[in-house]
């Protein structure tokens, strides 16, 4: 098997497994709970803590844990936005994020805030100036994606937390989910308040996922009650799911050294296999972009049959991005950027993960083309 | 170890931990992937959503998951709120209600809504009348537990659901959390809509749940996004939690049928032995209760030295609910039924599962003789 959807899902590590496994058998307490079963759990959440903190380069107290990425993104848009509204109701966003904030600002405006979606170029990048120019004094929130999940841009974060230095009643939200241990963002650097991280997409487990909210800042939490994290997110805290996602946070950020080379060749084989394919466009940049996707399209061909045809081979792949794949419509982002919807809805996106080696990348290029022309053969019959 | 604090959390069984890591690591799809990988990971989900069905008794459009207790509690009554304000904006809850479902409230009060809190009789009970008496026509939702968490009244669900036949304009959510596979209700016959389920509280792992949404109920969803769980609840789906909470929640029911008997023998063993200490109180009634949980004070002696003080039998008991233990505030149940405040600052917690014998129970209740006891005779040198 060839798996390269890895911005869908990742498959979790070993080790992490391991650990989530010994945690849940040995150390099954409350960590509210006042007896040392609930203070052997408390520790270890806090260990999960700490790594996670250090990691980031940011304070323990600044790391909240939740559910995933889609419940920190949430968190982030509406905690601001709920916590600030006598302060302003304008937020701006880019028009390529990911489902999860876009929607949550859909909800807001259906609450009375105004939201400005920023479009990014027709290379899929948003620029600072883009951003800086619709601010206002009552923008409370800013949220812009670090790495886009469908074509791999990276937008530039530090320029625009730069921007934002002079717009002080603004926050800065980053839905880091992409990026985190493909590409280095240092959150203190580029005056990031808030960004969010998901422990499945980093060989960690489902159900899993953080918070970084930078101190001083407060939310409106989702979840009231017994006032665990800070009293950001109550709930009993899953132990085991943190420590099994500070695990394989240094686990990769540790793979990123070791085989950063290796996945990078591999794009590069398929990036070229790819591009000699006369009936495909690639619509990821081949600069300023992450090293884990690419995003092209296959001229007229259907891409959910073109999904299926490479999995007959033992190939996965995705046409957008997971959460949206059902939908069967075409790329947001790709049209954002200008791209004709014929090809938009005909989109194929590869995404690796370190253990991606050169010589999947061939094979795959190979299947790819072989496909192509297979499917376009069948088409003219 | 004589673990005695099964409200607080349980120890997931063997079984479901095997199941968990099966699925994290042989189906580690995205559910909503289109390829087979995806696929296969669906199919799981839905599995575990039709069998949490068959086991309450519902339909299976009518399950939603979530990440615990806690966020079904703020989706039911914030999603309720949220999507019905223009309808009405008043609630009805108890004044005995899990931290979950109260501050969820009070934070509801804070965007304007008005939240009336129904208190118990001094047995623990709230009457359907009550409740009936502060309907209103602008009334949207009655939030009441099943069991209470801290002392085990069972409070009469399937009456209160009788009243609100006569005002179809509100919904009746439940906190089922400690009820579940220990005292049965039906929740179609209750006339229930909502109704709130934790993992973690049956064995299962920490950071599951499930949501009983009637159908033909709306909310507004906390989690914008990719549209999983019925549009409801945005977010990768954490499919190997779910087929662990999924067999979980039936080796319980299961178990119910196996060893209530020897649940309620340990029960009745820790209830006469403790009653035979004359400086303790018991809270819990003798009837309409759990059979697993036992609520008592232990004179003017301090709750968390008693909790430290069994700790070292390697007997683990609870103060108050887990979620609230840390705050060192006396017992909200026990004051709500007028309890004096002395009392209710000295209050334990004993919480059993099916495992639990009468033998444990035996000597449980020998240790806490000796312990109030040797700490009467401390405090008094």
């Amino acid at each position: 098997m060839i798996y390269l959807d890895n911005s869908a899902t990742t498959k979790p590590y070993k080790q992490v497994l391991d650990s989530f496994i010994k945690v849940s058998e040995d150390y099954y307490g409350n960590p509210s709970s006042l007896h040392k079963i609930g203070g052997q759990a408390e520790k270890l959440l806090q260990q999960a803590r700490s790594q996670v903190s250090r990691l980031l380069e940011v304070k323990e107290t600044e790391i909240l844990f939740t559910s995933g990425g889609t419940e920190s993104n949430n968190l982030a848009i509406k905690g601001i936005a709920m916590a600030h509204r006598e302060r302003g109701r304008h937020i701006v966003t880019t028009s390529i994020e990911h489902a999860s904030v876009h929607n949550a600002m859909v909800q807001l405006e259906s609450l009375g805030y105004e939201v400005t979606y920023v479009k990014p170029d027709s290379n899929g990048f948003v620029s600072a100036e883009s951003i800086q120019q619709e601010l206002r004094d009552e923008t409370i929130l800013v949220s812009v994606m670090h790495v886009n999940n469908e074509v791999g841009t990276i937008q530039p974060i530090e320029e625009i937390g730069m921007v934002l230095k002079k717009h002080p009643k603004a926050f800065l939200h980053v839905d880091f989910v992409q990026g985190i241990g493909k590409v280095p963002l240092n959150l203190y650097n580029s005056g990031v308040h808030l960004a969010t991280l998901s422990g499945h997409k980093f060989h960690g487990l489902k159900g899993t996922g953080a918070l970084f909210i930078k101190e001083g800042v407060m939310l409106s939490p989702l979840f009231s009650g017994g006032n665990q994290e800070w009293k950001q997110r109550s709930g009993t805290e899953n132990v085991a799911g943190m420590v099994a996602m500070a695990k394989a946070l240094r686990m990769t950020i540790e793979l990123r050294e070791e085989k950063l080379d290796q996945m990078k060749s591999a794009m590069g084989k398929l990036r070229d296999g790819i591009s000699q394919i006369k009936e495909i466009t690639i619509h990821t940049p081949g600069e300023n972009c992450a090293p884990h996707i690419l995003n092209f399209s296959i001229g007229g061909l259907k891409a959910e049959t073109f999904v299926h045809a490479l999995e007959e081979k033992d190939i996965y792949v995705s046409t957008t991005s997971a959460c949206s794949s059902k939908k069967k419509a075409a790329s947001k982002t790709l049209l954002e950027m200008g791209v004709p919807a014929a090809q938009a809805e005909s989109a194929i996106r590869i995404s690796l993960t370190y253990s991606n080696t050169a010589e999947e990348a061939e094979i795959a290029a190979k299947a790819i083309a072989e496909t192509v022309k297979h499917l376009s053969e069948v088409i003219k019959k």
